[in-house]
């Protein structure tokens, strides 16, 4: 991480807390009140008095700015600094915030005397009444919230010890109109869940749900940590795989939530792959009407892709993905750490859709992917928190853009119409959906070249990378007019007639494309000759 | 109805089709453009070139105006006349709006020669091409829509005499943020369904839902008329009563779906009461991540309640509605020709739902109540369209301030506490949920009295209300226990404890009220005894 920023009320502790936090961490401790008035040579009552609040909020937030474009180190920012929305940005960029709270009469009692500060004026109880309820809704925003109330400041400084993340945060916003919420990437991200579960308005039991062998991997810490928040928990196993996506299993989930008495105050937690968010998302937009839904991604496809932008899909013996809603998640926490056990396989095959992301709409991920298969190879988790983070936000753009998939979204096939033909036609599970989407992808920008929408470099340059990411590795065996017939049947085609996404060069597609039959069978021919 | 108004570009045959189609249906005929004329003493062409276009639009409204207030006509409007929001809304008002349209070519070879129309100055194709799509766009929004293409005039007036509703129409908007849509309340509306899922984009199949008996009673017209409007239908019956909303019963109707090909094109059609309104709205918000959904509710329960909002519910065994979603509907026809073959005691129990609505929310709404116990017996058209479309408004009023059921919408509880109570006390079935639901209503004005928030007299005239309407007949024989532990399972209740919607007078409730145990059971005592 970069800083990790203390926020709460008057008398919660932050600059008792704050040094001792820093000790443990071995890293310097800045109270950013002290630091103003060393840098004015003026007490924070007399700017107050001479400048009124105003010009205080505005030196605050100028020694914000300053504070956090220095080393890493914990910071404890005064009580009202989180309410400005700049200042709320600048505290949370890549840094862990967390909020000390306490109960009114505890910040009473140790409020007792401190006249000069200057918003007690009016006298402690009063200055608590008024101006508490606006900061605690901000405050309960942090990613790490704390009460301290009969604690001793040591053992709140170990209690977040315990709870940071392993270092920085990348944040993405998935800005959808009405159900605007955030992803955020980073390594050891459990006790980020509690305080983001309890944000979206959750109080009762908070459903676990995973398939058993990923349960048995990542559960534990989690399910400690949503404790830890003071929320009951309960774990579920859905059957593993695609079985998951199914009537029968979504029945079952039903049964052991009624059986739970999960009510409205509850909520699920989709601990997995894409197939166990595809599940949840679906039960939690359905039970009792709907329930907030808290995304926990423990693959790289799951992560940069399928718990981005509220799709979800139950399978019926006619079809994947027929029966399904949009249900925006509440949250989606990318721990990094998950991706340390990925099988190899499913692993190779995600960056697929990493770099179909790129090549279809950011350059600039296009030349950082272009450099980076080595990291890649090793899981460096340096670059994937970069990479991830950058996949993410592609698709949170495009997603918002376009929530219920009315036009601009469908960018985001670019690869998956031969991609999905390729998975029916060899029936699904002989490729990961990553080896048919790369494979896709390769015709898709053929059919570019071949149409005359990019140059032959493009096509190249995509194959290369593809290459360089352990993809393309041997051409799959299918006749093609078992892959043109599945074309046909997609959900995606219109009357028939398939409209495809292709490139009109590094960084740029355009959806909605016709083209002649011939191009489509020179293409697939070319590719997967 | 009120007016038959003929909207449609020049040329699309309004003035010819008009006078035909007033003659067939024994009224005057008035061409509003010649009205302008014979009024100001002015051609068209004079006035625009003398005032500019905005001078002659004030004289269009003001002529409007005038002319809706007259005796019932065939109107035909000048093809600009509905742009102006307020006109459409004037032309609505209980009238029946047909728009005539026609191909680019058709039209341009229709006006031809017509160098009169100050409109038509720059050129036929040039004029067309301009005004046309934003014009298309709001006929598009009529009650009925013909091509005119290769018909004669006489045909066009007979096929817009046979597509016609029988006298009035009530509309009430449902303002749902994003998804609003309205309820048109007459009788005899099947032709009105084509061009509603039309409007709301439809264009594939069509699955008209319903259970076997309802369907042979109102199926044929419905699936005549849609197909009129040159939509593909498939007809689907499922089970009867509650069994329609099982997970198995869905299931089904998913497999159905697949199997007739209904893509995003599609949409679903409920036609009956409230069971059949709950699995296909279950179905529609979840086939595809969601497909249009046209209510035609054929009870009076559906019509003034479960069809509007949103809501549907599927049932487990552990409880009714575990499962569901919030999906709006594109529209709502409530057809009062379907309550004429109502069985005797569904109609009687489904007042329950009328009174509730009136008395929490509109005074004057129960003073037509009051008086109108005889008509609502014979079930006479006019008094069904204005109780059905006051107590339409009334659900839609809350609903579009609360559609998420955060709050306020809560109110429309009234009553259910006790009502949901007794079902599952006595099994579901052997009270209808109208019959309950007055059980329950009388409880909570009991209740509201014994709280001291309304005089003992709302009490009295709600009861004698209920019974004015056949419902109260003999009291449930129940054990109080057994009600009382059905509400604390109820899924409204909070750790068990439950809220009350109270009255506090006639027209005026309030939800989330706590009430002390003693009293509920004096109350359950009183009314249940």
């Amino acid at each position: 991480m970069n800083h990790v920023v203390l926020v709460g009320f008057m008398g919660s502790g932050k600059s008792t807390v704050g040094p001792l936090l820093a000790e443990r961490l071995g890293r310097p401790f800045t109270d950013l009140d002290a630091r103003i008035e060393r840098e004015s040579g003026a007490a924070v009552a007399e700017i107050f008095a001479r400048e009124g609040e105003a010009g205080f909020r505005a030196r605050e937030s100028a020694a914000l700015t300053r504070v956090m474009a220095e080393e890493p180190q914990v910071v404890a920012v005064g009580g009202g600094a989180p309410l400005a929305d700049e200042n709320w940005r600048r505290m949370r960029e890549a840094n862990v915030v967390v909020a000390l709270l306490a109960e009114p009469q505890t910040l009473a009692g140790r409020l007792q005397g401190s006249l000069h500060r200057p918003l007690l004026r009016e006298g402690v109880p009063a200055a608590i009444e008024r101006l508490l309820p606006a900061r605690l809704a901000r405050y309960r925003e942090a990613d790490l919230v704390l009460d301290t109330d009969g604690r001793s400041a040591a053992a709140v400084a170990s209690a977040i010890q315990d709870a940071l993340p392993d270092g920085a945060l990348h944040r993405v916003a998935v800005p959808v109109h009405g159900r605007g919420h955030e992803v955020v990437v980073g390594r050891r991200l459990q006790h980020l869940a509690g305080p983001a579960l309890r944000h979206a308005g959750v109080q009762g039991t908070v459903v676990i749900a995973s398939d058993a062998s990923i349960a048995a991997q990542h559960a534990a810490p989690l399910k400690a940590a949503v404790e830890a928040a003071g929320l009951r928990t309960a774990c579920y196993a859905l059957p593993a795989g695609e079985t998951a996506k199914t009537i029968g299993a979504v029945t079952d989930f039903y049964r052991f939530l009624a059986g739970a008495g999960v009510d409205r105050q509850g909520a699920i937690l989709a601990l997995g792959g894409g197939a166990v968010g595809d599940a949840c998302g679906f039960v939690a937009a359905t039970w009792l009407r709907g329930v907030p839904l808290l995304q926990v991604p423990t693959t790289l496809l799951a992560m940069v892709d399928s718990s981005i932008g509220g799709k979800n899909g139950i399978n019926l013996e006619d079809g994947k993905n027929l029966v399904g809603t949009i249900h925006q998640p509440c949250g989606i926490l990318d721990d990094i750490t998950h991706l340390a056990t990925l099988p190899d396989r499913a692993y190779r095959a995600s960056w697929a859709e990493v770099i179909k992301s790129a090549i279809i709409a950011d350059t600039n991920l296009f030349d950082v992917l272009a450099r980076g298969a080595s990291p890649a190879r090793s899981r460096d988790g340096e670059y994937l928190g970069r990479v991830i983070a950058a996949t993410c936000a592609i698709k949170a753009r495009v997603v918002a853009a376009d929530p219920f998939e009315a036009g601009e979204r469908a960018i985001l096939n670019y690869g998956h119409t031969v991609g999905h033909a390729l998975e029916a036609a060899l029936g699904y599970g002989s490729l990961a959906h990553g080896e048919a989407v790369a494979w896709g992808m390769q015709v898709a920008a053929d059919l570019s070249w071949r149409s005359g929408r990019c140059p032959e470099s493009v096509v190249r340059a995509q194959e290369q990378m593809l290459r360089d990411y352990g993809l393309l590795d041997r051409p799959p065996r299918v006749d093609p007019a078992r892959v043109f017939a599945a074309m046909r049947h997609d959900k995606k085609a219109q009357d028939g007639e398939v409209r495809w996404v292709l490139l009109t060069g590094i960084g740029h597609a355009e959806y909605g494309c016709r083209v002649p039959f011939e191009d489509v069978e020179r293409s697939v021919a070319a590719v997967l000759a």
